[in-house]
């Protein structure tokens, strides 16, 4: 559902070439939008109007949901109630009613799902039972600072008061809606902050590095809008512990490494290095792939860590097909390996 | 009038800093918009609503309407009728009655206007007699691609049926207006054309070449959209006409580079240069200025020629200037030697 | 071989992901490049230095050349030799000799395998006989260009006279080679032509519009760099002959769709249509893929015709891999469908 | 010297306008290039070989070396000896001879001339006395952080301990120099960190924080390479000091904006505001000026600072002129309040 934004385009993209999930119908406002112009495989794929959307999904297993918060709401209880399994990509359903009413600014309309939602951070959430069910799919820079983050205070590698987090995304996190701030002649040469301190991602990563991390942390927040089309670029600094502090430099990115190491052995998605510019650091490379890239260098006992993820899909559409995998007991990167760049 | 788009905004800047010309209010749509936002040195200009235009415009002796076609052809009757010079900056009056029609695609209404309108193309507008009156701005295409075919047409250098142009624009080109095609993730990354041979600049561009050429010309006509803030590129090509092409190929490039100082030989507003790729051209470099650039190769009797300019000073505001310039006698490039770019 | 360049590290993209071919090991002249930095699913993949390539290539079938024209015309007889088939991506082997000694500027040092070399446009190519042999990939220029205008020659529609190709390339076909011009601060905000009607992809546009278009062109040719990573939008204007001019502009684009359906119908890498802006037209949605989009619009009797690919796929590795594919007797796209962007 | 280089012409750009200055001869290595291919006003402009620099500076009273510190290091001892204004906008002259040896990597050559050397960070730095002497030229990253950070740090706003710095700049900065890693395919669609925790403006701000800011500060610092011509965005984050902290968000604000009047009321290139995203603050209209672009947020008890300048103008070619200007009793800003974009 919302199959003409670009993280519902993305869906599409990957979903299409799947080994175990088929694509099923696409919803979209504007009747006139055909999905094969964008991905000439989609050439049999039906795009409806919204309002077929009850009737239509009812051979499906899962839905997407690739709307606003807003919509997202409204859409979620009756599709559960319906027994399908439910992924949604906004904000809808990621924080407790109160942090969403404050940070969202507006009254939640199924607030009662909320308890039920599974935070789909992966690998980090557990898997979900089978059966009908929601899972928040995380925020895009959530993702990337989570990611980032967890592992590192885990291993209690950081004091958590010195944090900062400066974030930079590329335009098409602003998704595909027409306003004068977006357009290319006023993006491009610019790299400007916005949302200074009050960014809706903030509760969100506060919440889950609480909960994974083991952390309660109040940092400093800031995004940018980059002129690059997708992906974001996560800096996270911070002051090393006292315990680490006593390390050297090299020592004390050796032991990072163990523990980039621990989180991710397991999954493949992610690829992290120490150093100040490992080769395989690249924004345009991350582009259309579900991976995580990390890198960290340790310098007079400071911290300078870096995550960078594409947007749409480790921070959306990707991350929303891994939450999939896992609830049908597939590989959490099937369908993901291969990188596409669609923009 | 319409200071807060990019023609506007242009105007306001240049203005700003004319020896001469004293910038008055300004008008904008936008109420709470602050022109010393944009412009520091502004900040004693006031920006009124359009509703206070007739009264706050008693005092000034020229208007500049930067302005749609539409809301121009509603303006300009009752400000030439309170007696003030008028540059408008839209299509509204450069073409004839029906050619509007046509390509504008509704009727005009003053069309009355029409025939005492003065297509400002400098240098080669006649000046404008003293007193009220109304020049039609030259569109942004239509300028860069006469500036460089009308001396090269009086030359008789060409074969004018075998004339094709390819014309590319910066984004700033379609205004600041939110569109979803015009997108920082739609338009970087792209180069496409838009109005295949149809686009209303043409009929300016034949109307003007037979005026200022001397030949009726039906050329091929394709315009492009550059990720580029601002900027044209215009293409032309044909085969020499079969006096030039006797010549050989050093010998025609040195007649058409006596063709364009004879053209533009008092004009200091025009580079020219025969070779391939003269260390002079730079759509970066013409940026915020004034200036045409032109460049021309002969090779085997076929004519490469291209003109480049800012959209939005040569291509409006700068050339808007140029008319008042000249309309009270002073230099044509009077203010416009300091190039600088806005966006 | 020269896998560290752009289009060498694109064809260790697509054959990592090859259902038939397996990678064997590449060479290129940095010794501490890692293929894996870029490719993390090369991790096995072995980079060698070019000395050891004799050696090296005992246990492949096909080799590719990714190299200059000067190091290909030295490489390639001791490989065909020694029995491989050899793909050489670069411009040793698509002219003939005179041709190629006035174009690229000097001498051929292996002009004896000329004769027999094969031109590997796909699909109009014959196929490559079984056993050792020497591909000649197209250029990326010549590609674009000739996918769009072979099936316009061979159904009539244009008078080859008027013909005028102004065709835009992104930077990456430059290649990866450190030069002040292409530095992004140059790059950026531009649009400029280079090697105006002196690129040496234009004999090779000539030599096959003649064997597979059936006329001899001498078109206005002018290539201009755009600021954007990949991809080639190749614009192709001419009247139509007298015979199509007869038709009206609806039933010409009819005409035409017929004869780019009768051309590639049984061809899954093109996709065409009639109209002013597909929606299906995007550069950076053929980025990635061995696609070619072509569009086309007629009006008052004159053609306007696009070609977009991706240099470094459809222009480069993607149609050297095609090459192989029929060689190896595999379908044409076997591997090529997953369209993905690696820059 | 050194008129060839983004700087070195940027100069050229703003001498020649200047209402007080004469443009002397120019020097660049490379012999074939002509400054009025880039600015057509200095086609009077004689530029001379390096080996000509010594005789044809006789008759001038200020010298700007636009040059590498290895050159300028070679370059100032004999112009001071000649009697010269020397303003050198290399990085050779602003720190002490132990630490340039360190973070240059290199010995300097003549190390003598640094105790006399004057760091022209101005409004801050003291007026020259008339005669000789020696300006070390701020650095570009070092200018955009002091000019933000002085006022903060003199009005004893901040935890200086939780400092942490996070800049970028576009690709101008690196200079003209053809480099892989600045080629447009790599730096598009970018935005990574290099030189993380080790670049060299950082013990140049280090020591002026100290000086004019009254604290010994060791901040966490980053720089990344923007997809951008120009610019430098740098962020600056800390918690406020304790002091400050009893205050609430608006009142921090509030004397902030206090604090940035005293210190830069008397001085017309710095525009400044409270506020998530000031209207005035953009990378692409500080391109070409001499301004610096201040704003600032507190949030629950943390600052978040940032300043954009041109990294050529108020971070190289601009601030040279200021200090000229001063030595000359010309106001600071004589010839600069023109902004205008070369790139």
């Amino acid at each position: 559902v919302g199959a003409r934004g670009y993280s519902g385009l993305e869906l599409c993209r990957i979903l299409l070439k799947h080994p175990a999930i088929q694509l099923g119908p696409c919803f979209a406002t504007s009747a006139d939008w055909k999905l094969s112009d964008f991905l000439p495989e989609a050439s049999n794929v039906p795009v409806l109007p919204m309002s077929e959307l009850n009737n239509a999904c009812e051979k499906v297993d899962v839905v997407f949901l690739a709307t606003p918060a807003e919509v997202s709401m409204k859409l979620a209880p009756a599709l559960i109630q319906a027994g399908k399994k439910v992924v949604d990509l906004s904000g809808a359903y990621r924080l407790e009613a109160d942090a969403f009413n404050k940070w969202y600014g507006h009254a939640h309309e199924s607030a009662d799902l909320l308890p039920s939602a599974s935070y789909g951070l992966v690998p980090w959430a557990k898997p979900m039972p089978s059966g009908a069910g929601l899972v928040a799919n995380p925020g895009c820079y959530a993702t990337a600072i989570l990611m980032g983050l967890i592992p590192v205070l885990r291993a209690g590698a950081i004091d958590a008061s010195t944090l900062v987090i400066d974030a930079k995304s590329g335009a098409s996190g602003a998704g595909r809606k027409a306003a004068e701030n977006l357009l290319f002649t006023e993006v491009d040469g610019e790299c400007l902050p916005y949302r200074v301190g009050r960014h809706q991602h903030l509760p969100e990563v506060q919440r889950y590095l609480a909960q994974w991390g083991g952390v309660e942390v109040d940092p400093i927040f800031v995004t940018s809008l980059l002129p690059v089309r997708r992906g974001i670029v996560a800096g996270m600094y911070a002051r090393l512990s006292p315990a680490w502090a006593k390390l050297d430099d090299a020592a004390a990115e050796a032991k990072l490494s163990q523990a980039f190491n621990e989180a991710y052995g397991d999954y493949p998605l992610v690829q992290h290095a120490a150093g100040e510019k490992p080769a395989m650091l690249s924004l345009k490379r991350v582009a259309g792939s579900a991976r995580t890239q990390i890198s960290y260098v340790v310098k007079g006992g400071k911290l300078h860590l870096f995550s960078l993820i594409d947007n749409l899909v480790k921070g959306a559409a990707g991350q929303a097909v891994e939450n999939v995998n896992r609830w049908l007991d597939l590989p959490a990167h099937a369908g993901l390996l291969d990188r596409e760049g669609l923009l």
